[in-house]
């Protein structure tokens, strides 16, 4: 392998001079996920600005035995963008590609580099009175070249589809350098194979995205967030039903809490209040929005009644303004960071079908609390979708190093109820390298040797991204 | 290879006696599209009635040297679905596996064989007071199966997606008979590479999907067609852009149609009539719809009114019962019968971004108008995804023959201009026996490159629907 100081001065060349990191504490932040769980060491971290450099990088890598670990804002939940550290990895950070190349309000499309960030693109859209509908926790920071990636989901997923289904082409290098250009703004392709959807969702395993062409859509002119308690999922799926068969289209974001969730973003961030006069078990954020003004307001009041009528919730309130709406998406969106200062916690990135639910639920409490009965279950998140962030929280005062310890023990039983559901073991967050396990024990051999194959196909040498998905 | 006889002695003991057609009349129908432009032959047609048997199919097929040509029904334009007649070919007919397997009201999926009909799928969910939305002219006879291997588009696209969009999971079989099982019905599942996205569009030459799990949607509560009439395809795009920005996701239908087109459809179908007192250069078909009651009509009525206060169009018509609806649906549903009727046409279905259209249409019109003056320009179609089948009739009273000659040279001019505005020469239709020739002209060498990888990859003895597509 080539000297390291070398490989250091070579990438220089490609990039220039400021944009190759090799300095162990200047490259330590890139080594780590955000929440610290994964670490690994590189080579260099290296910040190329345009799609050539990208592909004189991998055929440089290719050149002298490198692998390459592709990142953008680092804010996944599986370690899918820090390198392993196993001697020979390059982080090539997408960061500089970060430019909106074109936009186009006719076709409702948009052209956009890996680099910018969700939060950017949302931004960008709205200056030009469009939506771009992914909305995640981390958007500020996740980029559009992660997000495809990943797959990502998010919050309006019910409505406007994961990642994938906002795609509409990509600019991708391939393991060799070759730049397949593939940014046409085409709601309906059929001219061949639609070979983009293979690196959607491969976590940078089978070649890095450098740009895409992504859907648009009109800009929500009436909007109406809500936030009901009710007594049980099975009352949340009912209340779910009601919503879609009344509301259709408009019914865009429809999120589960139970009372502990509410009550650990109450207690820790002290600005919260609960929108509700009385306690409920069970919690249920949703937003209705549309193009036609004033229709959001209309469709959601009738519903929201309909449901009290029918007993279906025991109380919801409306947002009077944007800034009331903000507090109710805040309880929904600080969770996680309660859940982190609240202390341990064991998550699970779970889907179902959603008759399935109420009934996962009642089981894997049932069957955690028998092995660990102090154990606070936490499930949460996109039921329209059949999502649930399936988390458990360490007793109060409990060992955290000795709760973590039995992650293993509770994620066999989270796993196996999901997997007699029918369910996905990871439904948004992907593969990393934390789920690898995971996924050779719960797929099946087929889909397994297919992936294999086209991991074989995309990347023979196996440089992309190592030591994730497969 | 094996003895003709044995062969269809062999494959009655995986079908039954019954199920395997090798008398040459009676295998006519199978081996020639429905508009009679292909002609093959096939050793015989083969209905498996299970996901099994089409796997014993796949790996007797694969012993014995033989092709396989799946075949749902037979609707295709591109002569995807008929045998080459290379003297080894087998036609799989799917018609057998013809059942709904199960159907989810909670998660709003449903699990269908691939020889169940577009039409009896929407029935089924009919009944269940759900949406099933593809819809495209063929759906009495199109199939599932063939709708997912060609990524079915039609008019409720705009709304709901391609058929790619509504697929949740798939069962294929692959070319060595395995047969991956991947019917989970779930909206987010990031397990891994999401295999089945290769099969999509694939139009048979990667595998054989035996049934799939799909989306359903509310059923739409209110509905509201309307029939504009206006000045040109800048119209038509302004018209586009107030209406989505106006009524978002309530609409699902937006058809442009040429005065010539409504013409033909008046001469060829005498029971129709033009819904508008005056004669106007365009038309725009469109539709609203919501899971909310009244919804559509009320945001259509305002949509239409302001549009024509602002002369953007120059009339409109409500459908105002159910049965107006459908007269208005019938004069955009006829007018491929009717250019068949009124003699020869040179057809294409292409996409563009949309703010490209109204430069096409006119760039397109004077190229082809220098060569052929008598020709007649019939652009139509899906403006709502810039999806136009840009066809062309022949002069009235001119030789068919003459003018069928000239096809290729119609092509390259409409196929050029198309490659200039960053479009597609195959927006729904796909590739075929016919387009072969065009999809290695137009696609870039590094995706064709990539398209024949996958190929070599999922069927790498060439067995797999041959000729067609790579």
């Amino acid at each position: 392998m080539r000297d390291h100081l070398l490989v250091v001065s070579d990438l220089r060349q490609i990039v220039g001079e400021n944009n190759v990191i090799s300095d162990a504490d200047l490259m330590a932040p890139y080594c780590v996920d955000w929440r610290g769980r994964f670490r690994g060491s590189a080579l260099a971290v290296v910040k190329p600005a345009s799609t050539d450099e990208v592909a004189a990088i991998v055929k440089y890598a290719q050149a002298h035995g490198l692998s390459i670990v592709p990142q953008g804002g680092n804010t996944g939940l599986v370690g899918g963008s820090v390198p392993l550290g196993n001697g020979n990895e390059l982080i090539l950070s997408l960061a500089r590609l970060n430019r909106i190349r074109s936009i186009d309000t006719a076709t409702d499309s948009v052209v956009v580099e890996a680099g910018v960030s969700l939060a950017g693109l949302q931004a960008e859209a709205e200056a030009h009175e469009r939506l771009f509908p992914l909305s995640l926790a981390s958007e500020g920071t996740a980029t559009i070249g992660g997000a495809i990636a990943t797959n990502a989901g998010g919050t309006a997923t019910l409505a406007y589809g994961n990642m994938r289904e906002l795609v509409l082409g990509l600019e991708v290098v391939l393991h060799d350098g070759r730049i397949i250009h593939g940014l046409k703004q085409l709601r309906k392709d059929n001219s061949g194979y639609d070979i983009k959807q293979v690196f959607i969702g491969s976590e940078g395993t089978l070649g890095i995205v450098t740009a895409a062409a992504l859907k648009l859509f009109p800009q929500p002119k009436s909007r109406l967030t809500a936030f009901c308690g009710l007594q049980s999922p099975e009352h949340a799926l009912k209340f779910l039903e009601l919503t879609k068969r009344s509301s259709g289209a408009l019914l865009t974001t429809f999120e589960l809490i139970p009372r502990l969730g509410l009550d650990l973003v109450l207690r820790h961030f002290p600005a919260s209040r609960d929108p509700l006069f009385a306690t409920h078990h069970w919690y249920v954020m949703l937003e209705f929005s549309s193009a036609a003004a004033s229709l959001a307001d209309m469709v959601a009041e009738q519903v929201i009644a309909t449901a009290i009528e029918l007993a279906i919730i025991e109380d919801g309130v409306f947002a009077k303004s944007l800034a009331q709406s903000d507090v109710f998406w805040a309880l929904r969106e600080n969770l996680p960071s309660a859940q982190t200062k609240e202390g341990a916690s064991i998550k699970h990135d779970i889907s179902v079908p959603l008759a399935r639910i109420p009934g996962l639920i009642e089981a894997v409490n049932r069957d955690v609390l028998s092995v660990m009965p102090d154990i606070r279950p936490l499930p949460f998140g996109h039921l329209g979708d059949g999502n649930l962030h399936y988390n458990f929280q360490a007793a109060i005062g409990s060992d955290s190093r000795a709760f973590l310890a039995r992650s293993e023990e509770i994620h066999a039983i989270v796993y196996r109820h999901v997997a007699e559901a029918d369910g996905s073991f990871s439904a948004e967050h992907g593969i990393g390298q934390v789920k690898r396990h995971q996924l050779s024990h719960w797929k099946d051999e087929i889909s397994l040797d297919v992936m294999r194959q086209l991991k074989a196909l995309f990347d023979p040498d196996g440089r992309l991204n190592p030591g994730k998905v497969v």
